[in-house]
C-alpha cells in the first residue's frame, strides 16, 4: 500500500532542504522536528503554494498553476488531478484535525492524519491507514508550531517526535490562498463522503478553482471557500450506478444561504458557524463519468458574479 | 540521431518501477519481456494516461492536462507539444501496426515501430528509423500480451525479447481515453502525410484535445475520435510554402459524413469500416505558421455541439 | 543570498549537454566558452523556448505553454510565475545589456547582467547582484557570438571567459517567439520600475501572453511586442498601499499610439525608434492584490482585434 507520508516526505525534505528557492523559512527545533514557515513570517508564493498542496494530497496528485478568466477579468487558477481520490483527498488533505496544545491552534491536515487516524471514522470507511516513522502534516494557522505541539503531533502519530515535519502558513497568505483553492476536488469527494457515498469508487478527479486574493485574517475564510463554493470545477470518474442517488446533492448551488459571498452568510448568522448551513461547503460544477454504465452527469454550475463580488472585483 | 526507444525506455522504466505511483501494475513475463498493465485488470488513470502518451510519442513530447470548457461545461482537456512532429508521430505514435499473434489482438503504436519499420514506407517518407537494443510498444486492447506476443514483437524489432517492453490499455479505459486524445497533433501530421506533404518540414506542433469520457467498449472507438474530429485543435510551425495547397484538405469539416458523432455514421454505414470516408480522421481546427512568407493560416473549426453529443452530455 | 547564475547554469547545463533533446546546438569555443544555439542556426521550437525563459528569468520561475483562443481562434500561450518578481524580471530576464563587439549586436539579458550591473541604476534599487564564478548571458541575436564576444561578456562580469555560456535566438524564430512572450510579467514588474515604484514590493507575480507567429526579421520586433501590449495579462501581489498612485499608468492603452499593431506605428514615425511613445511597452491588463488593504485592482483590457490583426489573423 502507498504510505502519504512517505510520499510527502520527499517533497518536504526537498523544501526544507532549499528553503529558499520557494521563498519559505526552515527551523530545526531543539527536539528535532523539522518546520517550513511558507507565509508566517515570510512572503511563501506560488511555489510554496504548489508545495503545501502536494503535500497536503499525500504526493498523490499533479498540482499545476494556470492562468484562466472570470467575465474576462485574468484570474490565476489552479488544478489537481489525482487517481487516488479517496486516500489523497480524505485520507490526507481533510482538515480533520484540530491541533490545540496550549495557546496553539491550528487546522491540521495532511498525511500525518493517517497515522493519529483524525477522525477514525474516515479511515474506516476509506479503508486506509498509514504506516511510516515519519508524519508530515500541514498546519493553517497564523503561528509556527513550538516543541510541545510537535511532540504532541508525534505522539498522536506514535513517531519520535524528530522525524516529524509541519508546514505552515496562514490562511490570509498566497500560499494559504492557493492550498485552499487545492482542496477543490477534496470538496467534491468530501460532500460524497458525507452523504454517506463509498468514495472508495471514485477512480480519478481532477479539478480547478480560482486562486483567491488575500484580503486580510478576517476576510480570509470566506473568500478562500467561495473560490470552490462558487466557481469549483470538477470532474469524478467512477464505478458507481448508485450515483444517482447523491447526484442533485452535491453541489453548493443546493443549499440554503447559497447565492451571497460566505462573509455575508456569515454575518447573518451572527458570526455562529453553527448557524450556518454545512451543505454550502461543496464544489460549484461537477461531471461525473460513471463508468459501468458508460454515462456522463452534469451538476450545479459556477457563479462569476459572487465570486468576483467575493474577491473584491466586482 | 535520436533513439525513440532510448527516450521512451527511460519513462518506462520509472512507471515498471513504481506501479503504484500510477495506479497500474507491472508483470514480468517468463522470456522477460516487461509489461505495465494501464487500464486492462487495473483502473489507471492521468498519470498513467499521460505516461502512455508520452512513451507513445517516444519521449519526444510535453504532455499536460488543464481544465478547459465546452460550451461551458468543465472538461478536462490534453495538450500536446513536440518539436519533433514527424519523427515522434509518425515515426513513434501513428497506430500502425496490427500485432496479431494466435488470438491476440491490439492496435500497436510507439517507438517499437521504429525498429519493426511497420509500415516501411512511413519510414522512408520521414527518413528516420531507430537502432536501439531495446523495443517499447504501445497496445490498445482489451488484454494483456503473453510470452508469444512479446517474441513476435521482438522478433519484428529485432531485439532480444527481454528487452521489450509493452504498455497496454483498452480503448474504453480513462487510460485509452487519455492516450487518443493524446494524438491530436498527430492526426493533423498523419493528415497532411497522407496528402503527399513532406512532414519533415513540419518544425514544432502544439495541440490539444478534450479527454472523452469512458463510455464503453462499444462507443469507445467513436468517442475517443469524435474528440479531436470535432474539437481538436492544432497549431503548426513549418518551413513549406507549398502547404496552400493542402490546407482545405486538413481540417475534418470537408470530409464526408462530418456533422454527426462518429458511432452515427459508423451505424449508418452498416458498421463497415470500409464505407467511412477516411477523410474524416482530421483534426477539427488548424493554424499554421508558415515561415518562408511568415504568414498564418487557418482552417476548420470545432464543433461544440456535436462533441458534447458524443461525450453525452447533450 | 540566491544566485541568478548559479541557478541558471544548471539549467543551462542540462540542454548543453543533451541539445538534440531541445532542437539546438552545442557549441564549444577555443576560449572554453559554451555557447548554445537556439534558433540561428537551428529549428529551435517549445522546449528551446521554455528553456531561454527559464534561464533568462535566473531559473526564479516557472514557464508552461498552454492552448488558449483568441476571439475562439486556437493560439499557443506561454505562462510564467515567479516568487521573485523583481530580482528575476529586472535583475535577469530584462534586456538592459547592448552586447556590441566589433561588427557583433545582440540584445543580452539573462542573469550575466546582474554581475555586470547593466545597467547599475536597476540593481542600485532593486538591492541586488550576484556572486558568482559563471556568467549565463541570453542574446537576442541574428548571428553567434565569437570567442571575442564572450570575452568581452566574461571581462564584464569578471569572471574566467571558459566560465562564461550564452543561449542565443534570433527575435524571428520559434524560440524568439517564445521568450519575447516569457517577458510579459517583466513587462509589468519594468513599467512600474520605471514609474518609481519600489519594485521589491511586490511578493508574486503570475502572467501569460500569446505566442506570437514567426512573421520574418521585418515584423519580428513589432509581432512579439504586441503579444503583451496587446493581450499580456498579469496578476502581481504585493504589498505597497502607494500603488493606487501608480494604477492607471500601468496598461498599454493610456500611451499614444495604442490601438494599431506596434509595426503600423513604428511605420507612422518614419521607424524612428525615438519618436514612439515609451509608455507604450507595457502589458495589456493587470491585476494588482495589495496584502495591506486586502483589496484588488483592476487596469487595463486585452485587445484581441489588434493580437489577431498583428499576427496576421485578421
Amino acid at each position: 500500500m502507498l504510505s502519504v507520508n512517505e510520499q510527502a516526505l520527499d517533497i518536504f525534505n526537498d523544501i526544507f532542504e532549499y528553503p529558499e528557492d520557494y521563498n519559505v523559512a526552515a527551523h530545526e527545533l531543539d527536539n528535532g522536528a523539522r518546520i517550513v514557515d511558507a507565509g508566517v513570517s515570510v512572503a511563501g508564493g506560488y511555489q510554496a503554494g504548489r508545495v503545501f498542496t502536494e503535500i497536503c494530497l499525500g504526493g498523490l496528485a499533479d498540482v499545476n498553476f494556470t492562468m484562466g478568466q472570470i467575465k474576462g477579468i485574468p484570474m490565476p487558477f489552479i488544478e489537481v488531478s489525482t487517481d487516488y481520490p479517496s486516500i489523497a483527498c480524505l485520507g490526507a488533505q481533510k482538515a480533520g484535525w484540530t491541533v490545540k496544545v496550549g495557546n496553539y491552534f491550528a487546522m491540521g491536515s495532511g498525511p500525518a492524519r493517517a497515522l493519529s487516524l483524525k477522525p477514525k471514522h474516515t479511515y474506516e470507511v476509506i479503508d486506509y491507514q498509514d504506516e511510516c516513522e515519519s508524519a508530515v502534516i500541514c498546519l493553517e494557522s497564523d503561528h509556527l508550531p513550538n516543541g510541545e505541539v510537535m511532540q504532541s503531533v508525534a505522539d498522536a502519530c506514535k513517531v519520535d517526535v524528530a522525524n516529524t515535519c509541519a508546514i505552515v502558513a496562514p490562511t490570509s497568505s498566497i500560499t494559504g490562498s492557493i492550498q485552499v483553492a487545492g482542496r477543490c476536488v477534496e470538496t467534491a469527494v468530501y460532500k460524497l463522503n458525507e452523504l454517506g457515498f463509498d468514495t472508495r469508487k471514485i477512480i480519478a478527479g481532477m479539478g480547478t478553482a480560482p486562486i483567491p486574493p488575500v484580503r486580510g485574517p478576517k476576510l480570509a475564510m470566506g473568500v478562500t471557500n467561495d473560490a470552490t463554493i462558487y466557481h469549483g470545477q470538477i470532474t469524478l470518474t467512477m464505478d458507481a450506478p448508485e450515483i444517482t442517488e447523491y447526484l442533485e446533492k452535491i453541489p453548493s448551488n443546493k443549499s440554503q444561504g447559497y447565492g451571497k459571498p460566505f462573509n455575508e452568510i456569515f454575518k447573518e448568522a451572527g458570526y455562529d458557524f453553527y448557524k450556518i448551513d454545512t451543505s454550502l461547503f461543496s464544489p460549484a460544477e461537477v461531471i461525473i463519468n460513471e463508468l459501468s454504465k458508460g454515462v456522463v452527469y452534469h451538476v450545479g454550475e459556477v457563479n462569476p458574479d459572487v465570486t468576483l463580488q467575493s474577491f473584491g472585483l466586482q
